[in-house]
């Protein structure tokens, strides 16, 4: 096992230069450099890839497993070593069951839709888009077919992101939300929101960083392993559970979006710097899915970062840097910070709607790849989706269809994540709570760590070892559902509107 | 050719990832990153080697040049061509020479020398250091019977920092600088320096970074191809021409030494960002030598930063940047920032007596390696020539013979080339001089595109295909000497100090 870890590490350390360059290119780096970095990390990929699907790995590898039929073949190893052998198994044929041709014409076409999305959504023009689109879906329904799926086509892309979700099941998670969600949304506005015009005035982005520093140092992100740094689009990436870096962007108009996305990726970062290192390189050093990631920065920013406690223990020090908003009450900041408006656009949407922006997605990306619609009638599926989930309807294709980047490198697959997120992370908390004692009174205390320690032991240290189902299981002891995340929504916004 | 440069370009990739890798180690890492960045770059570093002393190199390579005996065997090849297979040639057998298991003893003692002399120079305790210094002569004299030599071993440790260069050049060099020098530093010792007290106030840090900011790129610095960071000691890395990067340090009590530094690096910086990107990767793209790029930052610090000329331009706008300036004539800031005192340590020391500093290192370690020289005379020797070229004596021998760290890295043979670096300046200078029509008159009014355009075509576009020596002659028609840089030394201090 020895040498085969040490192979993994070896692919990891490639893997985790590139993310530093791939940090500085989004930080740091001038534009001129741009051209060559490129080149540098497409042959920092190039080498990963041909180590990761070269014969001294699978040579190691077969010691543990059949390499064709996957079966373990060395019996002495721990429960964890079986799986660790299984998943690089796995990890290993989704690599190598693609053609290289298939993966230059996926990487050329991908470069291609790119900028033709880029192109057709300034010009708000979907006509631009289509064919590359077309094609894309093409190629995505190809891959599904190398890949293999026991269902649906969709379910193999699914896979690379939570890996054994399927469509059947999401579908039926969604299902369960979607209605209970509708309702409350029905609720919700029929009420008047928040005057809300003590957050357009100008606040000074020092003082934005130096609070945002505070509040995620505060939660329990080691500084001594992290730092963040100002980039176009927030993110986080860890090189290793040691430097794990996250970014924020300031605008001096917009308070609530730096602070919530220094919160958010610190919930992510925080899983970062939680994972295993004993097992760093092997898929049991790796968070466990796309979703389970999303879960720990959604349940720092949302579940505890929007909550009236968080704030009983924050807003004072918020005060302190911004003497503007001395007279603002601990009731109307909570209003505030949790105001509830339907938004064509998925990324600014609050909590409550943004889970209604996935399903959308979710259905029509479903019926994309696993039936067969024309291109063409792509636009008009999504505005009525729209129209059905929100009410509204986009004015044209660019806060429409072509608001996200996601299709357009042929991420088919990736946006249930983002509200698998919501559910796992809901269903997490809701245990940490009966665990816990007392959690949210030391949250309104400023006191995090046990809440941090939980989720160390709980979700990041096991990395890859549960399929995201599975462990959600583990932790709570019973199925993954849609109604922890339901029961919060409505306590919370039932409260805070009096519906 | 195409398919050789590709194999070094892909080396060079590796090698500009490691240098992003470092440069973030030196300006932004958190220090828990340590321990893993170092595995990261000794990963990077051996699958460079490997490549670089791989079959498939050497394969392409010997299809232009007998790999046994370095003849050309491709008679088709360019003048350029040529000389680039026989750097490459050069550099593989350099490599391949050492015998494994001696490169890896090197490596680790290596970091055990260096952690002996951080012990040591704090202890303030030379035998600490002794055994681990004795045992790195012995390998470095070893190396040098590897790497094989014409007259003396110490000129195989050269060539490795100043192409072609010998004991006997340089002692000759040196020897004509030294009766010069010495001569000079007398008289200077006889006036009484101009009082400094106005430069012991404080001068706020940002102000100092924007000054700087607006000097580096006032000089010639691209800075969509470059930045400027902070780090705990100056220095200039280059990814690629079209990416350099600087850094400086800034100290509220020390002017002049954040400026100067900033003025420093942005001369290795022009360098780099001067290289012909056409031959990126391979010998023609790089450097010339060590001492040739050192040229270029004492150039633009020393020959242009501290001329009346520049002043004349400058000192207006650092008085924008400091009120407190305001009186300050420019004869007297000029007297002020050529200020000449003896200096116990390398690094604090002037212009005039910095290579006097390089002599005596040259005169301790040629003996070193030269001859046969026990451990524990070195301190000696060196307080000896303390007394001889300075007239003073070190306290204790961390500010003596431990004072530089190079040593302790294996470093021997480097210092020569930071005093060739004024010598090679110098001579550069004298022919810019008569080719650039008024470059003075233009460098007063902050008109720096001639002389570095200039210096972008006779020095940095050829790379290394001139070894340093012919390089200058090449560029000034004369053979190297000492004799400009004295003239330049002689004629601007007599001025200053009326001698």
């Amino acid at each position: 096992m020895k040498k085969l870890k040490n192979i993994l590490l070896d692919i990891k350390k490639l893997e985790s230069a590139a993310s530093v360059l791939h940090w500085d290119q989004e930080t740091y780096m001038p534009e001129g450099g741009g051209a060559f970095r490129a080149e540098v990390l497409a042959y920092l990929s190039l080498m990963q890839h041909q180590m990761a699907t070269g014969q001294k790995l699978k040579d190691e590898l077969s010691l543990h497993i059949d390499y064709n039929t996957g079966e373990l073949v060395n019996i002495t190893l721990s429960e964890k070593e079986k799986q660790l052998v299984r998943l690089v198994w796995k990890d290993l044929k989704k690599q190598v069951v693609l053609p290289d041709d298939f993966v230059e014409e996926m990487s050329k076409h991908t470069s291609a839709t790119q900028q033709a999305w880029i192109k057709a959504k300034k010009a708000k023009d979907f006509s631009i888009y289509a064919p590359y689109l077309e094609k894309m879906i093409k190629l995505k329904k190809q891959e599904t077919e190398f890949l293999g799926y026991k269902d649906k086509p969709y379910d193999a892309l699914l896979d690379g992101f939570e890996p054994g979700m399927t469509t059947e099941n999401v579908a039926k998670l969604f299902g369960g939300l979607k209605e209970r969600l509708v309702k409350l949304v029905e609720k919700i506005n029929t009420v008047q929101q928040i005057d809300d015009s003590i957050l357009q005035q100008s606040f000074d982005t020092n003082e934005q960083w130096k609070f945002g520093m505070k509040i995620a140092e505060a939660i329990g992100l080691s500084m001594n392993n992290a730092r963040q740094d100002i980039s176009a689009h927030p993110f986080t990436i860890g090189f290793h559970p040691d430097d794990v870096r996250i970014t924020t962007r300031l605008n001096d108009k917009m308070l609530l979006s730096g602070l919530f996305s220094t919160i958010h990726e610190t919930g992510h970062a925080i899983y970062e710097q939680g994972l295993n290192k004993e097992y760093f390189g092997t898929p049991l050093g790796e968070a466990a899915s796309f979703g389970i990631h999303e879960s720990q920065s959604r349940l720092w920013e949302n579940t505890v970062g929007r909550s009236k406690e968080f704030w009983t223990y924050a807003l004072p020090i918020l005060k302190e840097h911004y003497p503007q908003l001395k007279e603002v009450s601990l009731d109307d900041w909570y209003r505030l910070i949790n105001v509830v408006k339907p938004s064509m656009i998925r990324v600014e949407s609050d909590e409550v709607y943004y889970s209604l922006h996935i399903m959308l997605r979710f259905d029509v990306e479903s019926m994309i790849i696993n039936g067969d619609v024309n291109v063409n009638d792509i636009p008009k599926l999504w505005n009525d989706k729209m129209k059905e989930y929100f009410g509204i309807t986009p004015k044209d294709d660019s806060e429409g269809v072509m608001q996200d980047v996601h299709w357009s490198f042929g991420g088919f697959g990736y946006f249930p994540s983002y509200a698998m997120g919501n559910l796992y992370g809901a269903q997490i908390m809701e245990q940490a709570e009966k665990e816990i004692p007392d959690l949210w009174k030391k949250v309104s205390k400023g006191k995090f760590l046990p809440l941090k320690k939980w989720l160390n032991e709980k979700v990041h240290v096991h990395g890859r070892f549960y399929d995201p189902e599975k462990l959600i299981e583990v932790i709570s002891g019973a199925p993954l559902s849609a109604d922890p995340f339901m029961n919060y929504l409505e306590k919370k916004y039932k409260e805070i509107y009096k519906l």
